[in-house]
């Protein structure tokens, strides 16, 4: 292992409805075997068209409840998006999306929207939009590469918040140690790396939020997979915390 | 920007109590100004003496009751190093530290333990272990670097565990993007980025669990700056969660 590399694509224009990512990512960066392409889920979503105007929403009686100092129809927005409302501190709402992400707002954002009046919320299916992503740089390139759809998360217990994946095709997503011996014969236990995350955490460091970089490229590790960003959401059966 | 790397640091031999890891480190990789340097917990803790034998420990009622078919006296090690245990499901525990951090076993582990029937401990002030690892390498190198002391955590709600900063020094740990306005002007609010995690999770994507890789240097941020790993603490009140 000589090291990995996290390269910013630079120089990508103002992401609109219908724009083909794939064509804007292959002009922009010489694409390797092994790349793990990562894309912020603000610029996947707007290519799909995951943009609701705040004009013709309507707040139910919730939303108003839990709007508190902000805008009540961007809660309206987020409440349609949630399966389910885990904590409340208005206008903050803490939810769990229907692909079973908990995250701020459902996902819901309004930074870096097309225009003002406008909210962005996740696509509608994260590993559906990589493996779309993935096929398309794989045909247009020539180049194995995985996608990997990231978006920042905050996290109980601890400040700020992190890139995590929300979609992936063509990687490994969770690496399990689990039966691996340590150099002293210990036996791992509960060692199961979310390598997607750690992934998409070392992208972030490249991409910036205000810079308009969306996208950047993880070089040089061994991660060719069959993972989902699905995989990463802890069955509430599991959960301790849930 | 023209993008990061993050390298392996090999070739360390077995860590020892009183070990100089300075030396180590810097014998093994010849570091440059803004370096970050990433040392996995295991490492600091076994250099500063912070192991126990398990053959002296008598667990507790609590610990005999929580350990199911583990080790009582594991348990009773992580019950002594809990401020606050949070849930259990034996032999699982997750508890809060004394920092402050919340994670499974106190962050008391077995495995890369100098031997069989001894565990390891978080060490005593992770942010102080960084500050002398820092200042040290400093000293040795003249180079301007950071020190991240990491280990892996699990989160609520995703399943696998990410590398995460428990003590720095030199480094920018959380940055703070509030007030900065999108390229269409809209003001970010929640936009804190927990820099120094995701410089953690991307170090470890090249330092794995069982290959004795327990450095990586992370070169090319500029991230120089004053935070420490208990900045990463979300403070109780602020905690919907805790």
């Amino acid at each position: 292992m000589t090291g990995i590399s996290v390269l910013p694509v630079a120089g990508l224009p103002e992401i609109r409805e219908g724009d083909d990512l794939a064509a804007m990512i292959a002009a922009a960066v010489a694409l390797e075997d092994g790349d793990v392409v990562c894309v912020a889920q603000k610029v996947v979503s707007k290519a799909e068209g995951r943009v609701v105007d705040l004009a013709g929403v309507e707040p139910s009686e919730e939303a108003l409840r839990l709007a508190g100092d902000g805008d009540p129809r961007k809660t309206e927005v987020i409440l349609r998006e949630s399966a389910r409302v885990l904590r409340t501190r208005p206008p903050l709402v803490i939810a769990e999306t229907r692909h079973g992400f908990v995250c701020a707002s459902a996902g819901v954002d309004a930074s870096n929207a097309p225009a003002p009046e406008q909210v962005v919320l996740l696509p509608d299916d994260p590993d559906g939009s990589a493996e779309r992503l993935r096929a398309a740089l794989v045909e247009r390139t020539g180049r194995t590469v995985g996608v990997i759809v990231t978006d920042t998360f905050g996290r109980s217990w601890r400040l700020g918040i992190v890139n995590v994946a929300i979609g992936a095709a063509g990687v490994e997503v969770l690496r399990d140690h689990r039966g691996v011996l340590d150099p002293t014969g210990y036996e791992l236990h509960s060692t199961v790396i979310a390598l997607a995350d750690e992934i998409a955490a070392a992208a972030e460091l490249v991409m910036g939020k205000t810079d308009r970089v969306p996208v950047a490229v993880v070089r040089g590790l061994s991660v060719a997979g069959g993972g989902a960003g699905r995989d990463l959401v802890m069955p509430p059966e599991q959960d301790l915390f849930r």
